[in-house]
């Protein structure tokens, strides 16, 4: 964010070999921790699962967004997280949009020059709902501030 | 292990508080860091997981066993998992056992004064289970190369 406006920095994936499972978990890890410290972000934003499809892909993915989570708090981050609906809210301006809607939004918002991959573009759309949320608050707190003003003073 | 027989060293829990995620996960990783630190282990051995019981457990578990897994291998230790059976097979000799039979045969095995705590009784069941394997790779080890020298010299 600069300026109170969303700017784009960079995006990408941690992608992992098909070594064992603490080798992979390290790796993301490790692929977290360096980019807080390339970017070294004030923030950490992550999407909440609900329902995973399976108690087997549910593990599996808990096990690396455990591993991302640790990273990000063992950085000193905040880490905030949402639901996969309030992220295409706040980036389509519905909760049901689909993956392309998401990608067209994300480009269009942060004014890239292509569409980005389906799950950068997604990293980018929890980035926007994060900042969107924030702004959101922040005016809020300012309303509810002044009322209390108001109504003691 | 002391020269090759299992002697109790400490067993515990650790219990996290009933705050948010990103903080509960990082107590797990402290609490993991802090015995690394304390007992400087060679190696570290986790129960293999197949089914939870439901996709939301899962993901709960999940989380925290890939916050203990990161702790060990950033601590440079190599991870092993074994599976539900393969520790009640090790300990018990059955691996249809129940929790009180392996709360009993770790009793007996480790000579310890009273009957350990349920949990505290898997992990220590789980080491167990890590020493008796390793023992016997040793011992395979050891036999595969005598076979291959007693057919090819």
């Amino acid at each position: 964010m600069v300026g109170g406006k969303a700017e784009y920095l960079g995006s990408g994936c941690i992608r992992t070999d098909l070594g064992e499972l603490p080798s992979r978990l390290k790796q993301v890890y490790d692929g977290v921790s360096e980019i807080i410290t390339q970017f070294a972000p004030a923030e950490f934003a992550i999407e909440r699962v609900f329902m995973a499809r399976n108690a087997d892909s549910a593990l599996k993915l808990g096990q690396a967004r455990g591993s991302a989570i640790v990273a990000a708090v063992n950085a000193g981050l905040p880490v905030s997280e949402y639901s996969p609906t309030q992220i295409k809210q706040a980036v389509v301006g519905t909760g049901g949009a689909d993956k392309s809607q998401v990608q067209h939004m994300v480009k269009h918002l942060l004014k890239l020059p292509g569409t980005p991959q389906a799950d950068a573009a997604d990293a980018l759309a929890i980035a926007l709902c994060h900042l969107h949320t924030r702004q959101s608050l922040i005016r809020m707190a300012g309303r509810v501030s002044g009322a209390v003003g108001g109504r003691f003073r």
